[in-house]
């Protein structure tokens, strides 16, 4: 019943996310998760039209219930008994570089609630999901794939709101690697060392060239290849960045 | 006006912030945080009776509001201006070792509003008065101590919820430590890698006899040598661990 | 002239060196590395019978003059100008589990003389091939990629001198990623967390089935797949183990 | 028998190995080690004047036949059954910040003989001493440290000869540690993060003032302090930087 199987994407914008929607679509059903309608909208109707299949739902990550409804909302869709060969997390919030006692405390919340609880909601709404898609013997392991940053592994100056939520996620994508691996799911943590090369960023570093900046078409195929390990050779983490990158 | 600084411990409990209350009550007026009465009551008494000065404050450092208060009340009793050699961040809280899917939200909430929220929250607040203590010349550099664990730096299976909390503090760590050496103020990061010798802890390994837990008191001394560095050799972390213990 | 470019494997032997050159020789000549010619001839003939191209050079990744004269044999069978798209280290030495005091020198001096200095030689010599296949714009990046193990990032007791060496070579790893990266080299270090099924381990870990082991063909695909990453994309760093690996 | 316990420091010169003998002079007869007896004898002379006693021995820590020497002429000076308080390895080698292909194999090979083989070649000649003391009780857990680097840690580019020793000695300290701390020796490994204030950079960073360079005195107490904790309370790790540094 491999055609049961689908793949959700949380945090759905003009980068990452969709590029990786766009890749996975090109197997699975995909699903569309974002706060506004107006950033899954065009991407699903772009899916749907050529030939894949896309639903976008709107939900809040750092909202337990939210995402609860949304699991509802694709058992509607697909099936009560619905598998996914692939969940990946892509939201993150409350960056702001400003001194520290200048940050306000809704910017620290919003990277914890999204980063950390969000983080944390995501996986228990999906992993039973993904493993289904382990009992339905799904062509690849079934991955839960978690979106990190230079500030996952590197706590600068002025940087602690982002820092402590994309640290606070990456410790839960260890954690769940050790335990959902030996069950089968193969959950991984990706740090994104560099801008990405979306809409938003297109001036910035003009002075490097084009290859100063991450592809997200990129991002989304080595998060196709860790999909597309065997359970015999499984990555939990990789660091991405353009070549040109000091670090 | 070496007089006017203080120290303030956030966490106070049978264990590590007894310790350190004591430690540092030996140069330095101490404030006792804790959400219950019980957990300060017993200790300020002792600190008064033995010759120094001790006062406890309900706080709940997970609640922003909470932390302002309790300045709001250190400034009453020791002045407006009131600086501060040490804060030190002792509590944490979501520890639940279980499958993830079966841990439920508040506990991840607690971890992660205690630790990761609550170490910005008491951080934010004491800073401030942190910054006074580097103005008004305090003999040692004013330190501001966060307790982590091993769960600080290693995420195992079925650990997430206490994790998450700890990542984010030590993340929390390293940004304050970056940004506010250069200010004067000595931010480090203790990984206690063990089981601390606490009445609740007494019957805990029995096998491997008295030298296999951590000493309370042996901490505080870490945290006063951590406190008493010049400016010139800050160390942000260090690990600690009975010299028996597997890691 | 793509044509000229090869690969270079170090450390040929049954297992992940001799997949890795299977790999490899479904697209590039390549060369095969080994002391002794028992390691490398029979898949030599196996390549060359196959299709592909294959060169056995005998050399001691320990003696830069051993390697300098195996890049002299490459240049007399590929021209002068030859270029490299991939040189990939996978020669270890110097393992011993052992108490500290009981190990004897030869074996430390082995790990680090293989894995220290071989890595630093081999580098050495391959690097300037490697630049020139950015210069005749392999279609891929030229990789640089180090084979390393769970010693390469954990030091156990007993484990002194394997990890000695595979630290060092991780370092060196990292500052050549950092140097070669913007001159168009990909440099990148596995870390190879668990056994890896071969003939020799067949046997081990009955108990765990077959999935309890790497395969040697997947890490050759992950190395490939290092390798076809665009220069907007580099990893440095990833880590392989079985799914049930514990961690 | 607390009089027969010494201390021993390798890697002796106007530094760091001046400010540590002096230090533990105070309490233990000392041992100086270097290659050059201009590098111990001015050191060994104040030290001896001051009421203090210390010996010196000319030793090439790259060279275990001259270490197993050393402990001979130290047995012969306190007697066969003479244990130890303290080892300090503080030699390194092999520093050039250059481009990799322009980097001398002789460079890399001393510091990867000083700094891998000189502290494994340490460690085996001084760690039956320093079992000696434990046997014979000493005060404070006999104590083995290691100095490391920023280059311990992060190998950055052009600095591959340097950090590969180093990368390797702090594997070195971090499996010693987990094997003899269950033994009762302490060992620890110190990363010093910045310039170390002494005459040949005096000159350096004038701009950022006197502390803006650690004091190698400070260090020396800090290894005192690594030293006289408890065997409930090893630190394996610790990092020392100026305030103001920048990392």
């Amino acid at each position: 019943m491999a055609s049961k199987l689908i793949a959700i994407v949380a945090g759905v914008g003009p980068g990452t996310g969709a590029s990786v929607a766009r890749k996975f679509a090109a197997t699975y059903p995909v699903v569309l998760l974002a706060r506004k309608p107006d950033n899954y909208e065009g991407l699903a109707e772009e899916i749907n039209k050529s030939g894949g299949k896309a639903i976008g739902i709107s939900a809040d990550v750092s909202d337990s219930k939210s995402l609860k409804s949304a699991v509802e909302t694709i058992k509607k869709e697909f099936g009560e008994g619905v598998g996914a060969a692939a969940a990946i997390f892509n939201a993150s919030g409350g960056f702001l570089r400003k001194p520290f006692l200048e940050v306000p405390e809704e910017v620290f919340s919003q990277s914890i609630d999204v980063s950390a609880k969000g983080g944390i909601y995501f996986s228990q709404a999906t992993l039973p999901l993904l493993l289904k898609g382990v009992e339905q013997k799904s062509q690849h392991p079934p991955a839960l794939i978690f979106t990190g940053a230079t500030a996952s592994v590197k706590s600068n100056a002025q940087m602690a709101s982002f820092a402590t939520g994309k640290w606070a996620l990456r410790a839960l994508s260890q954690s769940l690697a050790r335990e959902f691996g030996p069950q089968g799911v193969h959950v991984s943590h990706a740090i994104i060392d560099g801008v990405i090369d979306i809409p938003r960023t297109r001036e910035w570093l003009p002075q490097f060239g084009p290859e100063a900046k991450l592809s997200a078409d990129g991002i989304a195929n080595d998060y196709w290849w860790l999909h597309t390990q065997p359970v015999t050779n499984f990555t939990w983490e990789i660091d991405l960045r353009p070549a040109v990158e000091k670090w």
